[in-house]
Parts: structure tokens; sequence; C-alpha cells
């Protein structure tokens, strides 16, 4: 693909029967692929087969919307999302897609100020001005939202969303006590009448089960494709690690395992003949904390443009999302609802109390990654991922681990102390 | 009393003993005895029976945590909270001491931000940092902290603070369906078990049948006291009010009952009468919102000091403590721990999705108070409060209520802010 070239392209006429502001929309397409261009499209020595995830970011308000719609025409559901809590195999058994929503840009946000208090989270603002703006497409597709109450600025705002967009909401509990997995298991069972009930069929123990190993292929490729980051030199770029875990949210999850893996067997003929994305003594970060949702590539660009490699992404979008799977060998829906739970309460958030699994998780992934400093991430104003940041930084303590803290948002205002801190960082790292 | 010897009692040895850090809280001391007699003992025609609670705050840090003290030497439980979630019936039935722990001043902030992050709830930082500093007595003297799970800052921070006082977790659900209270009621049943292990002792239908009693008591006595404020001219201040309805979270339940029926006796003459603390064309103000821990009582001083009074406080200090009673008539332990629970599920607290029953709640109490204007009072990011304010401010409008929203947090700093708000919200309601 010659960089002059790139494009997000252009669908006027379906946003406009989705009922989108497509003269302001359009700005915000020209905007995401100049950054694209200008990010993604200079990266030196990037692998080949990336060129299909590039290609995604060409079509993301185009043709996989088209796919949404015809899914929706044949009557199975489309459902969107916010959260890795939301049991996606559920919709795909239906037939259905699940689909991570837009919330990742400042461009929305003043949107969502009119009516929302300005100190929560971004990415909650994004989202909300996303939709009261009629500027993302996949809002505009989606039969419900499902939302959940994994923090305080979530769980309240969608009682707002709800008036824009049918928002129904998943009580995730704060503990993971026996009674939490009841009441949990519950919720699960009540999305899938949910579920039923927009595409009026009933998911049968078949269905589930296929679904169950779609999206565990799905996280497995995700799961090799970190494996292979490990390798000296990197053969990929986090921020090109990052933009597929982005678009693991919203791509057909059969394809994307496909795309992904292929991807896998070039950095695995990469790792074996030791090319990289860059030199093998570059400093080596791994990132941890609260997601980064599309097209917010802010920290890993930060990073890669100071000449180090983020190697391993302890995220929702990241690990968090793929790291555990769902057991293939149950035969009845009971069964399959009931090992599907179990997976989903492995899910180390910050929500949960106490949840120190996570701290655990982290020292894990930065051995296996081969790291050799953490960047604690924070999107401001998020109170569990700030506090628990606490625990962070004494296991980095602890274990001797460069370390380094950052809360930020959406806005381009602190990029220049933000690299300031980074490069002081990789000083560390660099010893 | 006289005005210029009023004192908050300094009990050194005792402090000492408590570990505590003596001299800088001596310092603190001084300031509460200033700033009291500054703000409460300069109001003209105070009802006379506010004495006792004069008293109560001269001896805050003295002889109640003397009474405190005795209780645990016979081995009875004094359990600290920071939330009208924690059902207190069961600590009195246990023959112990329930008591609200200290977080409402600036003083302790700066101990609290060494170590958590300074953008959250000023309640939770103040807390977290009277325990760290040493300088809260009641802190010192708890077998234990009951925390709970009814925001993000809270939860998360229960965890670290674990780390200098016990701190045990209930979880309160999110939701109130059917399988809400199943799990709300096994947390209630543990915290009977946990208390019961602190003491020692079994609690029985009958303690608990004469726990929930005393309580009751004590909500009916404030209740009482709400109902004589919608009298005009206003009997008491709000700025009196609201410490009556502080020190209800500290004060032994019997006794204070009563005092404050006392002091109802006294305002039940002055209705009717027609005395007040303020003349009868005065802009009278309901506040609701987030609590205001003592000695929080920066925004009703605010109010009164520009001529108005404030008559109701939808707020947990306030009257979403004790709006509600326990049905007294079981004789099991099992029905009276499930009425219980019934109670406390009744509370509308913004940690709920949806809560739409506190905004009916706010407009009755709007209603029964006789109030003209509705502040809305946020702390500082409290993302519950803050995003449910949206709904209380389109009922506001739709009602024709005159409506002010404020957030602040314990800094003197947006003091002359407030006060222009404040002042153009009066104008507004003089009309």
């Amino acid at each position: 693909m010659a960089e002059s070239n790139f494009e997000v392209i252009p669908y006027p006429e379906m946003w406009r029967d989705l009922d989108m502001d497509v003269e302001r929309f359009d700005k915000s397409r020209l905007m995401l692929g100049e950054v694209y261009e200008k990010m993604y499209l200079t990266q030196p020595n990037r692998p080949a087969k990336m060129a299909y995830f590039d290609d995604m970011i060409s079509e993301i308000f185009g043709r996989r919307i088209e796919e949404m719609l015809e899914v929706k025409k044949e009557g199975r559901p489309v459902v969107g999302t916010f959260c890795v809590y939301i049991p996606e195999e559920v919709v795909v058994a239906a037939g259905g897609v699940c689909v991570g929503l837009c919330g990742g840009s400042q461009g929305s946000i003043p949107d969502a100020e009119k009516i929302l208090p300005r100190n929560i989270c971004p990415m909650v603002k994004s989202a909300y001005g996303f939709k009261a703006g009629k500027i993302c497409p996949y809002f505009q597709t989606v039969d419900f939202v499902y939302g959940e109450t994994t923090c305080d600025a979530k769980k309240k705002t969608w009682e707002i969303l709800d008036r824009l967009v049918p928002t129904h909401v998943m009580e995730i509990p704060q503990m993971k006590n026996k009674r939490d997995k009841a009441l949990w298991l519950e919720e699960v069972k009540d999305f899938k009448d949910k579920v039923e009930d927009v595409c009026q069929k009933e998911i049968t123990a078949a269905d589930l089960n296929n679904a169950i190993q779609v999206i565990n292929n799905k996280r497995k490729a995700l799961q090799r494709l970190t494996a292979l980051r490990a390798g000296n030199p990197a053969p990929i770029s986090g921020k090109d690690a990052l933009l597929i875990e982005q678009i693991a949210f919203y791509d057909e999850p059969v394809r994307f395992a496909e795309k992904v893996n292929e991807l896998c067997d070039e950095l695995e003929e990469r790792v074996k003949v030791g090319t990289g994305v860059i030199d093998g003594g570059a400093p080596r970060v791994m990132v941890s904390g609260t997601p980064m949702a599309l097209p917010n590539w802010k920290v890993h660009n930060l990073i890669e443009t100071a000449g180090a490699v983020v190697v391993n992404e302890e995220s929702c979008i990241g690990t968090r999302y793929f790291k555990d799977l769902i057991d293939e060998s149950k035969s009845t829906i009971d069964d399959q609802l009931d090992v599907l739970t179990d997976r989903y309460m492995q899910i180390d958030c910050s929500c949960f109390t106490p949840n120190d699994d996570r701290i655990d998780q982290i020292l894990k992934e930065y051995k296996d990654s081969k790291a050799q400093g953490i960047l604690h991430y924070s999107l401001q104003f998020c109170h569990t991922y700030n506090i628990e940041e606490i625990k962070v930084r004494e296991m980095c303590e602890k274990e001797g681990i460069p370390y380094l803290s950052i809360e930020s948002d959406y806005s381009p205002e602190d990029v220049g102390q933000l690299q300031t801190r980074i490069e002081a960082f990789l000083e560390q790292i660099r010893g």
C-alpha cells in the first residue's frame, strides 16, 4: 500500500441512511486517515501481513458496517459494548455481532460535556459524545448497547445514554465469592434471553459450543501474537500490536483469527531469523492499566518515537481480553453458561476488591514478555485503576522493575510533559 | 454557655494512650473550637436545647471516646463505618458502638495524598489521612472498620486502609433485584458473625429486636426534627440541624434520641408561637446530594450567612439516614435480618442503577420541607452523585424549582466563588 494513498474510505450515503451527522463525521474520517498515515505507515520494517489491518482501518467506517447491516437485515442481533465482561459468545451463538463501540477520541467529548460532568473518564465521555453527536456508525447500527457496572462513571452514564439508544446493563459484582458468581450467572442468563428476544431464535447448545470455539480461537490467536512479541529484537511494534488488539473488538472473529495467525506465521519467521522492527538493544516496555480505545495511540506513539518498543499491554484492550479461555467440553446450555461465567470471573479488572491476582498477573506478563520496565497507564479520573496503581508501584519497587505511572486523557495538551517523563523513564531502563 | 468560654476539651493522656500524634491533634482541636465558636455560637436566637449538642462538640475528642473505651474494656465491639448501609442495629444488638469515623476536614488530606491519588473524593482522602496521621481518636479506638463498595474510591481505598486498621468490606449490590437482596442478606449475616466473633457472644433475637427499636427511635427523633423544620419561620437553623445529623453518627443512640426529642419539644413550642431563628420571609433552601461529614459546614454556613435558611438535607448525613424504619414485629433472627435488609434496600444512594426513586424522594422532601429552592451538593469527583445530578436538575426544571448545583471539596479556595453563586441563587428565590 503506497503511503500517500492511504484513506479511510467514505460511505456518505450509508452514513446518511444511518442518521449520522455526515458532514461533521467526514472531517473525523479525514483526520483519522491523516493520523493513521503519520503514526502507522511511517513505521520502519513493518510485517507485510499488517496490510490486512491497514485495510480494516481503511474500511472501519464502511465495509465493516455494511457487514453488520447485512447481519441485522437477516434478523440476527448486533450488540454494542464497552467492556470485556460482556459475554460475546452468547451473541455469536445467535449468529450476531458483538462490537466494541467508539470511545477513544477527544473529538466527541464536547458533545458529552453538554450534559455529563467534565471530571469523569474521557473514554466514557467520548463514548457518550459519539452517540449524542451521531458521529459513530457503530452506535447507529446496533440493536442495543450492553452496558455494565464496572465503574461509577459508566454505571451512571448508561442511565443517560439509554435515552439515545436502548442500553441494557449487566450487574458485575464487586467481589469474587460464590454468591457473586451466582448473581453473575443469572445476569448472563438474562443476557441470553435478551439476545434471543432480539433475534427471535433460541440459542442451542450446539450454537453456543460453536461460538465458544470461535471466540476461544480468536483469543488463542491473540495469545500467540503476544508470545511472539517476547522475541528480541521485537518482530512487531507495540503500536501495531495495540492496533490488532483494538480491531479484535470490531472485526468478524473467524476471519480476524485467521488473519492474526497469518501475521503470526510471518512473525515466527522473523523471530527465527532475528528480524525486528527495532534494534535488539532498544528498551522494551510493558504497558499496564486502563484500555486504549481506538484511535488512542498516544502513549505507544510517544514510547516508540523515543526509540523504545512496547512488548505487552496488560489491559482490557490487551491481555485481559484474551488471557483466559472457556472450557469447550460442555454439552448443555446450563453447563456451558456455567463454565463461561467461570472464565469471565477470572478477569482481573480493578473493579474487584481485592484484586491482587492482577498484581501477580502483571509480574508474570512482565517476565513472559521480557520487558525491562513497566509503564502504568490510567485514564484520567479512573479511580479503581488509579488507586490500584499503588499496589503495582509497590510490586515494581519490590522487584526492582523500572516504573513510570501516568494518568492522561485524550487531549494533546500533556504530550510535551509525557514525552519528557517517558524519555527519563527510558533512560532509567537503559541504565 | 458563654461564647468566649467554648472549648473542645483536650484529653492528652488518653490520646497518648491511643497512640495519637498528640501535638498535631491538639492544633486541630483548637481550630475546631475556634471554627465552632465562630460559626455556631454567634447564631441568633438558638434553641436553648442546643446546649447538649454544643457539649457533644466540646467533648467530641474526650468523654465520648472514654465511653467507647469503656464499652471496649467490657469486650463489647466498637465498629467504625463511613456509610449508612452498615447495619448498626447488629452492633448495638451485641452491646457495642457503631461510630461514623472522621472524614470531614482538609487537614488530614495531605497525609492521604502521600499515597492516594489527588483526584478522588475529599471525604475518602480525609478519612484515610485521619488514620494515617493518627489524628482521629475514633479511628484509634475501633476494633475494626466496616467498609463498603458504594463507590470506586472507597472500595479501592479500603484495600490500602486495611494495612493501618483491620477493614472488613461489605459488598453492596448495584441494583435492587431479588438476586441483589439475596447477596446482600448474606453479607449482613457475615457481618453479624464478624461482630459476634469480636465480642465472643451470640446475638439473640431479643438483643436484635431491642437494637432495632433503639435505632428506630433514633431515626424517629430525627424524622420529628425534620418535620418541625417545615415551620415558618424556621425554628432552628440548618447549621444546627446538620450538626445534630452529624452527631447522630457518634453519640450513644438512646441518649441522643432523648436529647433530640427534648429539642423537638422546644421547637414545637417555637412553631406554635411563631418564633424562628430567622425572619419568616427568608429564602428556604433544601440541600440535596453527598454527605457533609463533621466539621464540613461550609455550604450551610454560606447559605445562612447570606440571609437564607436550610430546611432539609436530602443526604446520607440527613434524611437518607433516617427516612426508613425497620419492622419491629419479627421474633426470629432470620426474620429480623430479612426485614432489616429490606429496610436497607430502600436507601436511595446514587450507587444504584437506576436510582430514580431518589428523584421522587427529593421532590417529596422539597414539598414537605416547604423549601423554595434546591441546592445540589456534590463532593468533588463523586461520579455517581455528579452524574445523577443531571436527573435532579431536570426534575427541578420540570417542576419550576429554583436550582443550583455545586461541586466542592474541603478547601477554602472556592468560598468566594460559591458565595457569589449562592447569592445569585437566593436572588432567584426571592424573585
